[in-house]
């Protein structure tokens, strides 16, 4: 079968990730059927210099006809974040419904963790990241701005629907895994959306009674973490707090530079969207030493998507493989490699 | 002198913690000549069983009457936050405007870290939590409870006098330490509210050209608090990013144990108050095991606001010296020492 996926490197080390990922993507489904056609979009801080749109004209229907999006990362010093995160990434997220966010954190054989004493695989969890509203809710505004009565209110929007569904895909991945759903809220302060959070968490915890449901608050959680990240087996967190911990969680587990992410609308009448939890990383753009890992292993999340999971768990293995030999590690890791040999490395354990 | 201090044990393991603390500043107090009359207040959630009020009438304006408030903890289990928390410690911190939360992070000597290789002293920094906006605003509501409509908003109120005003008290400790202020915000989403806290970020900036002022995400402080806590040397935060970064900094500098704050009026219209971050711990209330250190380093903050600074040292000092010894460690910190056994090796080491 031939998967229709939209390129979009974007900014930074983005596009230097992205094609790395492409090369082993197609490695693996060379041997196990599986093809892809890659359609690349230039979209980009550069292209908006150029162009002045971020998303061309018709750019969203054309992003529409594709099974997924691959997604490198926007951000740039030079261009302002009200262009680059609010005119693509975060707009994709919110028309595209691609409202679970599914974040994994696995502590792999050969990746030393910043913390004492953990042993390869101690840290396996998932985050499941509410990504199409909430605290993220494009809404607010500000007025006399520079003046001395400059005031700005943000708000963060809550609903029951958008709750609930979150929730209900933690619940089911949390079925399938130990069976202990942690729900991360601040609901003691921001009782209202938060509050709101918590009452659809007790309601769905009903229809999953071989579950258990804890609550914890975000600051406990970012203590836990840090000093005992191995009892947690799902998590489920606002857009917010599941950015914040997922930052946390990558760093635990070693380095951002693992860090995968999907961003998946479920009943797949949207593309869904995987990219690296990393960014753009201007300060090492362009000197091939990003490490590319974050981006393969989220590609292996496009897979499972796209239902071709043994090409998943190969580029998975060859992932686990090369982290454990350890011969081909990227600076973030410790090691000297490229990007290129760190990629190199893993299309020759595939 | 004689200061007029209003304690409020409150929940759980407030009271036991205050109580040790108590008598470790009335003895540096004989030592250094300065003397406190202390009032109890028997404000708490069991009190709030009997008498259906948390603060009773005029309870306010008999705080107002005091140099201070020290405070233990509320919470517990079978009493709503509604009432608790909201009830008595957000309303203090508002009316009482005390706009600077300062929380000290320091890894002692003899404390483990749960981090690798970080030598004693190597983590010293300042967090400057703002303490009467931003996220914790009482400002929002929710609709079509309990039904499938069911929303809620939660607002985020930023003005330009709160950000101001915490960030000078930030700017004036950077400029006392080593000059280097991380202001910390997630402006690339949230652009309404913190994106005026950038802009007023940059503008005290001028008055200080002394200072280098960093802007941080949210997502990458909280793994830089764990990858390289070492390079912080004055934070300042908005209340809710304040809340999560400083228990993750009393986790990496060994436990929420340790972990003091100071709830500050500079301008002293209103008595500040000074308070143990980790709250009422309901689970080890009553057992005499929990660690009163966080406690006993407040009331040195307390000290230091009542300008006795003495006291304030010679405190520090002995709780220095109990930690680096070893011999008398809480639970928390891998010891068996019980609360009371750990309060009188400090008021040995006086
Ligand atoms: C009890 C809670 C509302 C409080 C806060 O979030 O401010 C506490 O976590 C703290 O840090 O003092
Ligand atoms: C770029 C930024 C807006 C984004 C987010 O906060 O969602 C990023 O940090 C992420 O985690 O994907």
């Amino acid at each position: 079968k031939m998967h229709k996926i939209a390129v979009i490197g974007g900014d930074g080390i983005g596009p230097e990730v992205i094609e790395e990922s492409i090369r082993i993507v197609d490695a693996a489904g060379k041997k196990h059927g599986a093809q892809f056609d890659w359609q690349r979009l230039p979209w980009s801080s550069e292209n908006y210099k150029k162009t002045g749109h971020m998303v061309p004209p018709g750019g969203w229907e054309l992003l529409q006809q594709h099974d997924a999006i691959f997604f490198g990362a926007v951000g740039s010093p030079d261009v302002p974040e009200t262009v680059t995160v609010h005119g693509l990434l975060l707009p994709m997220r919110r028309k595209f419904d691609q409202y679970v966010n599914l974040r994994p954190a696995y502590l792999y054989e050969g990746v030393p963790s910043p913390l004492k004493d953990k042993a390869p695989g101690s840290i396996d969890f998932l985050v499941f990241r509410e990504n199409t509203e909430g605290e993220y809710a494009p809404i607010g505004g500000r007025i006399y701005e520079g003046m001395d009565a400059d005031t700005a209110v943000q708000v963060s929007l809550f609903t029951r629907r958008g709750c609930d569904r979150i929730l209900r895909a933690a619940f089911e991945a949390a079925r399938k895994r130990k069976k202990i759903l942690t729900s991360i809220t601040k609901s003691n302060a921001l009782t209202y959306g938060l509050g709101l959070w918590d009452d659809v968490a007790n309601a769905v915890a009903k229809d999953y009674p071989d579950v258990k449901l804890r609550h914890l608050l975000v600051d406990a959680a970012a203590m836990d973490f840090v000093r005992k990240p191995e009892t947690f087996d799902v998590v489920v967190a606002s857009n917010l707090f599941g950015d914040i911990l997922t930052d946390l969680s990558a760093m635990v587990t070693g380095s951002v530079g693992l860090a995968s992410s999907a961003n998946i609308n479920p009943e797949k009448k949207f593309p869904s969207m995987f990219e690296p939890v990393h960014g753009s990383a201007p300060d090492i753009a362009g000197k091939g030493i990003a490490n590319p890992l974050a981006a393969v292993l989220s590609s292996a999340l496009m897979l499972d998507h796209l239902r071709e999971e043994s090409c998943a768990a190969a580029i998975r293995q060859a992932v686990a493989q090369v982290l454990k030999e350890g011969k081909t590690m990227p600076p973030d890791l410790g090691g000297k490699s490229k990007t290129r040999e760190v990629a190199d490395a893993v299309l020759a354990a595939l």
